[in-house]
């Protein structure tokens, strides 16, 4: 159940030829009436034209349609590009029955080639649903090099919310190359909906880190159509929301380029969660942390380094870290631990890195990959 | 020719049982009498207690030797730790007749155990020699995952500068698991000394990324004989000492873990040379840019998504990107280019790629490697 589950929307994917070989690369997700709308967008400073068309088509605090394409980014592709963006939201607002400043658009794909847009227009309009099989069509032709489409749901106190997402590769915090669209049949306005998801984009997407590469395009959207005509209480809300965002989030980390072990770090002791989510994202941002959990080695001395490279302070004489719950550094120096028993434990596929760093009460979980060969095989291929 | 290039130095290297199987593990050079010396250290908050000791002992501006062991770090090892660094100052110092606050420290290898000291002391005194056999010997008492001793020396003006360093991996500025000794036998004050070494890493060492990993040892220090009598003016001595510090960092990323190809990485039109350097290293810390280069590829785009992601906010519409001198984006789009024929000049090794992003008059070049599977298998294997 994916975009398609909360009352109120409907979606469509298919093939319009950017991608050769019929390969589905056109997804659509329409609302039956203009619904509030949030975003949160990539803080790159060479954006993509579409993710500068959607955050100005946003300012409204409303959308009606969501249009995404795969297998061209169309980012680095200058003001043809924004032509070509706003070239879309106008054919989708003619083929639905809306203004384009209702359209919001998001691409993902290769970053250079202009947009064939003519594909675009030509495919539409298509055919909408809202059952589940077109909320899986929509999540299917926005991936790019997923392996299995992303999608997740929750329903409680009368209300759904819905999600698709795609990210394989070039995912960091601050939203690298990866797209979701969450839809709800709550009752919410838009400021409310936009401080909701800054919220959960925070601790479930911004808490990922697959390479420390932040992309052009990134973008998360979220359309509440009401339909559901319950006004949900602020916590139970936002707690559905991290839930969806979180599903989808470790969905893309276990579908990760080549990676064969999710590491769950969680980082505890400093002053304030900020800190503590700034200190995991260093750690797992290192390659020489990253390969050690690909060979399963509790090699604490480089996470121990990492920390120290960190741009926040720490005292190295109260760093303790554990490897799924083995105590391997206390105080800053080595403990004593059965290291065959330890790697026995760890050769099995994903484990947890528990950091302490001090007696603060900041906390923050960071999720991550292990760095494996099959990645850079992957991505030293010619595109 | 390294660091018994310059008069008034002597050296040695020897295996003293840190490393099993009688490999070379421990160096030491020594001035005939106290010299002028200056030092730039790892900035990491979890420092190795060596770096502590050898910064306290630098703050008379001057030393007498200089002691660096290879495959332990001496890092992550606390207070202990910190008593071995001590008790191998003051071993120096009874062998070579000197203050122990005249000796300096430098550990390298894996983080976490302790320094087994007593084969340190047990070792000492080394015979030392000046001639180039015991600089050579000293070069490859300092590598660890290095595959060849990295060793440079220039004259000029009546006056020599020479010197060695170790690095391999865990390479990025802000001096990561990089040591280095130069010794020079200029007249040179130890303020002077400071300043021009701080100015040469700058464009050197701190120039160089191979894998954004920085570390807890990190070490370049420099000893002033006086023994040539030639009191060089300030440019041709800063002008010499660059040339000795780049010719070991070209070393460190040839000679990078796993790496195929030398990367320089220029970047120019930023609004100040730290810009320039900041958005380059910047891109030589992606890992999908570098994995890009194992492959070949003039993959433009991963470079524009890099620049985009950097702290420093860029112009899109004026970026340009040249492989080889080969234009291959202007103005933040895709140029007309043989891509056949590029990628044929790309598949030879090493290559040069020019990023320019404004009309600024800042430039820096920044040096780097392809990311390979080789580097993750390598780093990936238990320590």
């Amino acid at each position: 159940m994916s975009v398609t589950a909360a009352h109120g929307f409907s979606a469509a994917g298919a093939a319009c030829g950017i991608k050769p070989g019929g390969v589905p690369d056109l997804a659509i997700v329409v609302a039956e009436a203009v619904a509030n709308a949030a975003g949160v967008f990539t803080t790159s400073s060479t954006a993509a034209p579409p993710v500068h068309v959607s955050r100005r088509h946003l300012s409204s605090g409303s959308a009606k349609a969501v249009v995404i394409n795969s297998g061209c980014a169309n980012a680095g592709t200058g003001g043809q590009g924004h032509t070509a963006a706003i070239a879309t939201a106008q054919a989708v607002a003619a083929a639905y029955g809306c203004d384009p400043s209702d359209v919001l658009v998001c691409s993902t794909g290769t970053i250079g080639p202009q947009l064939p847009v003519e594909r675009i227009v030509h495919a539409l309009p298509l055919e909408l649903a809202s059952d589940p099989q077109a909320g899986a069509d929509a999540a299917t032709a926005i991936m790019t090099t997923d392996s299995v489409r992303k999608e997740a749901a929750r329903s409680t106190g009368g209300f759904t919310i819905g999600g698709m997402a795609k990210g394989a590769g070039m995912i960091r915090p601050d939203m690298a190359t990866m797209l979701a669209v969450i839809t709800t049949d709550a009752v919410v306005g838009s400021m409310r909906l936009q401080r909701a998801l800054e919220g959960a984009v925070q601790v479930s997407f911004n808490a990922l880190n697959v390479d420390g590469c932040q992309s052009t395009n990134d973008t998360v959207l979220i359309l509440a159509s009401g339909a559901s005509g319950v006004e949900p209480d602020g916590e139970s809300f936002t707690d559905a929301l991290v839930e969806v965002c979180s599903d989808l989030a470790h969905q893309i980390a276990a579908d990760a380029e080549g990676a064969t072990r999710v590491v769950i770090l969680r980082v505890t002791g400093a002053d304030d969660d900020d800190e503590a989510r700034e200190l995991g994202k260093f750690v797992a941002d290192s390659d020489l942390v990253r390969a050690s959990f690909y060979g399963g080695d509790p090699n604490w001395g480089r996470i121990f380094a990492a920390l120290g490279a960190a741009p926040i302070s720490v005292d190295p004489d109260v760093i303790s870290i554990r490897f799924e719950g083995v105590l391997v550094a206390e105080g800053g120096t080595e403990a004593v631990f059965d290291g065959q028993a330890l790697a026995e434990r760890l050769a099995g596929g994903g484990f947890g890195v528990d950091v302490n760093v001090g007696p603060g009460s900041g906390q923050a979980t960071v999720l991550t990959t292990d760095l494996t060969p099959e990645y850079v095989r992957f991505n030293g291929e010619r595109s």
